[in-house]
């Protein structure tokens, strides 16, 4: 099958012909239909020192998608739970099941945590073969959706650790987590949403999601009026998605007393905390989001994509086929793409 | 009526003789049995930019204290439910009841508190007038042990914003509020507890209180020690009492993968955090602690002490009259004193 | 001023000529605008043995209410909050602050609550005091939505109360209560509202306040439609508003394994319960709804309520001066109405 | 291997010869050290009506148990997570994964349960093979006590199914899991714990197991000791273990305002409830448990145990071999026993 793989240490990635993964008893084979491009693959494409630090390759890309279950292992079969021809999404982290976390309700931070297309091949081929408890039905959700599900699932995760309805949130960092977190909060019934950013491309995608108010953060003093629409309090929460130091320094001054802070962008740097004035004295509560909650997460949305209350595709702004993966690449890095998926089969 | 008073700015305190409190017609005036003398206090004494900026003397200093209602005023007393003669404590917050935390249960952030000793005359005094709604009744718990229960309350808060029951809990920073979290920690069903700090008179008061384990964060490699006891995870929650920047990386360090830091220790300086490696990855929560809350916080407090699974008085090193109160902030800042009290009246 | 009075044990009531009642220190005078009719209002008229054992007339009635602050007590003034001319609405339910349940945030559980137009006089007149705390500026929300602000946080209270994002929800009678419910539904982001009533008239209003299904209980197989509709699981949220042991059947059945039944209705007569089947071996999570969160409820409906999320308006079915309580009470017992409420001032 | 079977429809178990039983891929095989005798082992001894509606003999009986591996599938050993030797238990439902209740953290309450000794072959058996993902390590914990971890489970999902430090504990139903309940409700800090029963001997060991006090349900007003011990509020939470109709009145009217009501025992019909008065009026929460959730409370569990702050022991009564299951079926009929174990091998 053609494959996308990071052949060898070092940039770039190749387009080869490799063997369709075996399906072991528990697993099934998915041909995949369609496939998004991640921050992570822009930081494996560049064989940062985060990358080179993990990566073993050869290796499959890929962590993102959704398809079509071709095969069933053996008591993958037996179950009876999935069939040949459903359209299906899947978690991409493979867990332990037996470490603290896999028994505590939180199998996302669990300690043997293998990621697909990261520690084991991935989905920017034509088919991978996953363990069946990590497949997902779409149920009519189309798979150019799913395939964006594990970036969804970040944002809805980041959202719902909170209480929403009725509550005032700040969207900090309009990249495509950003963009979905702004649906996910208006589907789950904040009642103002308010979006940060320094592109006016992102801001337009954040107003399109459902975003009250958009700040650009290089003209508008993004606290002042973040204050002015909440009456002076501040916001119950703050999503912070830029990963930026002085994005951190803005969520602690923003959130109200007594307000949340999810943090899911990951800074590259250290930040500067006064805890006392911004954290203690607040009474604030930081969480760090990873993954998305197995499956928790995958069950909410689900329903709201199925409901209809979230639609995520306005932030899809690029498709290729996987060839042209350098092309997709480069439009992440110039900054001017939302989502971009790979269009492998249909 | 004798009273410590800041009779204007500038350091130190004096013994003055000032009339009693009116008692308005929602106040109880209280006659003082005992004080507690808080780091706050000695912020106060010093007259450090904290309290120059915030303290308009003359004002009465003192805001933990216990003793005995000599008068209601028309409303309180119509209520009903306090009498004279009723032994009492009060939390010293005294909030405004109609902003939005007021609103939402978590009037300990109420925006516009007025903190006795501090914004207001306190209880380092022969009589006292507080709101009825903020006094509760001891119900059998000494006045030594009321006098004390503002900075008890403080560790009930910081500890039990966690689920404890079977937890694993790390105790950093063993003033008197650390030792009693080692002790509040035990009462609700910790499985381990370690406590960690420089000064080895703390450490043996953390011990007393309950520790199943001291660290001398001078001497001890207290990370490794705490994975070693752990079985390699880490704990469950971390009481970060120090205060010191040093503490936070710890802290952070020694959480568990998706587990708990809640900061009470006030540093007087910006730390430095990796928010991706020691939050995000780790899926940690961080709560900062702001006094107690009014009044779940009193009301398991109570619980504790009145059925004795939480006995303070071993913190309690020294005792002193008011006229020695520059004898008690000695003590204090040289480090050698669990919890001072002052006996007013008995 | 004129008030509507239970003038004596037995059914009715009679509009009076009455003092305006006095203002204490922390207290606020009130001048009523809109004022609503609640099922607890006609059990008074009735004068049926709830009413005859709890009230001691002569008493003003009516607890729901909004309208304009003419005087303030001393204390009330000194604190700043409010000003004459605020347009105002209030908790009815005036609690003690002391007692277990009001120290741990349940003090709509007061074991001495005294509920105005029951235990102390009421709204249904031109003016009303109510203490300062109780006290909510509508900021914008209209005085006769203001007037039903207690009812429609009952729902606010019911819904809640779980999970409701992405959530599917069933709502069992659509009096006032649970046509409100089915709108907070939706505000809060459920994605699937279906509501169940014998009466087409209420169904209608539930229908408007954008339940996605209606289903009539005389001639709907209720429980086929709820699984069928949920994909054989039933549903997380069952609000319980109807009070027929009836309803309560429909409802273990109808909620999913895990599930979720608030239970507001309240019947007249007992329910056979199978524990085992209904309860037990389906995990499911049942809880009896009394008034609304103080003062969590109000801070979430004022939300909805001022984001335009929610609209009760629709449900208000009929207007009528203090005069024609007659009349009023007749529309509430003839079962066509939705919410009836009483025009005071303007 | 010998193991006891329910050979045909109909009254008894036998004792056989059957064939050890094969060891999939993800499977261990384990050699049986103790078991468990059940109150359900005791329905399908006697053949009654859910029992011959459920089982298809030939079955082996028995859930509950502890032992040593001594074989691995191909998968199980590829995860590298338990070995040959290690001493382990279980939990004895084998769920699917994929349900609803799966994906969202109550598999407890999967659709799809499969029960060992029930619904395939179980545990009273020299060997017995199980999921890999559903064994446990035992780390220290002996096999008599491993092999009541299942009942030991329900206890505990029972009583952390609540915020239990500081808090008032009834527990009605001295059977083996309510005195088990005791226990955990010491060791997670309960400020009083309340046992109830019939049966003396069982109070006897409710004592034992650390209650503050037991009140014989034939000669003690129950509900009057109660409220006097709370200072007249009622207990915050009650664990219902004894399945009695009476039972249930005396939980909700025992319950403080606010309070909890945690069902375990499964009554054999049903019970008259007064919604208005006992659920809604009182502002209760009802919750039902069905067995122990997967594997939040193995983890709770096994905390406690290695720990020592709780020790199941004393409620082991009479320990029997394999062959004399009849008579360890009569010693709980006799309703003289505490639990029963069954020594397989050593």
């Amino acid at each position: 099958m053609r494959a996308l793989v990071k052949p060898a240490p070092g940039p770039g990635m190749a387009l080869r012909d490799v063997p369709v993964p075996p399906c072991g008893p528990s697993d099934v084979l998915i041909r995949v239909h369609h496939a998004g491009v991640c921050g992570t693959d822009l930081h494996i494409w560049e064989w940062d020192s985060w990358a080179s630090n993990r990566l073993k390759p050869p290796v499959v890309i890929g962590h993102e998608f959704a398809g079509e279950i071709v095969q069933l292992g053996r008591e993958a079969e037996a179950a009876g739970l999935l069939a040949v021809g459903d359209l299906v999404t899947a978690e991409g982290h493979i867990v332990c099941g037996h470490c603290l976390q896999c028994r505590r309700g939180a199998a996302h931070l669990c300690q043997r945590t293998q990621i697909i297309g990261v520690d084991r091949d991935g989905a920017f081929a034509e088919f991978i073969v996953m363990p069946a408890s990590n497949v997902m039905r779409l149920d009519g959700i189309p798979t150019e959706v799913g395939a964006i599900m594990d970036p969804l699932g970040n944002a809805v995760h980041t959202v719902l650790e909170s209480e929403v309805p009725g509550s005032t949130v700040l969207v900090l960092g309009c990249g495509p987590i950003g963009c979905f977190a702004v649906g996910v909060a208006r589907a789950a019934g904040a009642s103002l949403v308010i979006a940060s950013d320094f592109n006016p491309m992102r801001l337009a995608l954040a107003h399109t999601m459902g975003a009250h108010l958009t700040l650009n953060a290089g003209s508008d003093d993004v606290l002042a009026r973040v204050r002015e629409h909440t009456g002076g309090d501040g916001v119950d929460l703050v999503c912070e998605m830029s990963g930026h130091p002085s994005g951190h320094a803005q969520a602690f001054a923003a959130a109200r007393l007594g307000g949340r802070v999810n943090l899911l962008g990951t800074p590259s740097r250290t930040t500067e905390v006064d805890f006392a004035r911004d954290v203690i004295f607040k009474g604030l509560t930081l969480y760090g989001v990873t993954g998305r909650k197995m499956y928790e997460t995958w069950d909410e949305m689900r329903r709201f994509l199925r409901a209809g209350q979230l639609d995520p595709r306005p932030v899809i702004t690029h498709r290729f086929p996987l060839e042209s993966i350098g092309e997709a690449i480069q439009v992440i890095k110039d900054g001017q793409a939302g989502k971009v998926i790979l269009e492998v089969a249909a």
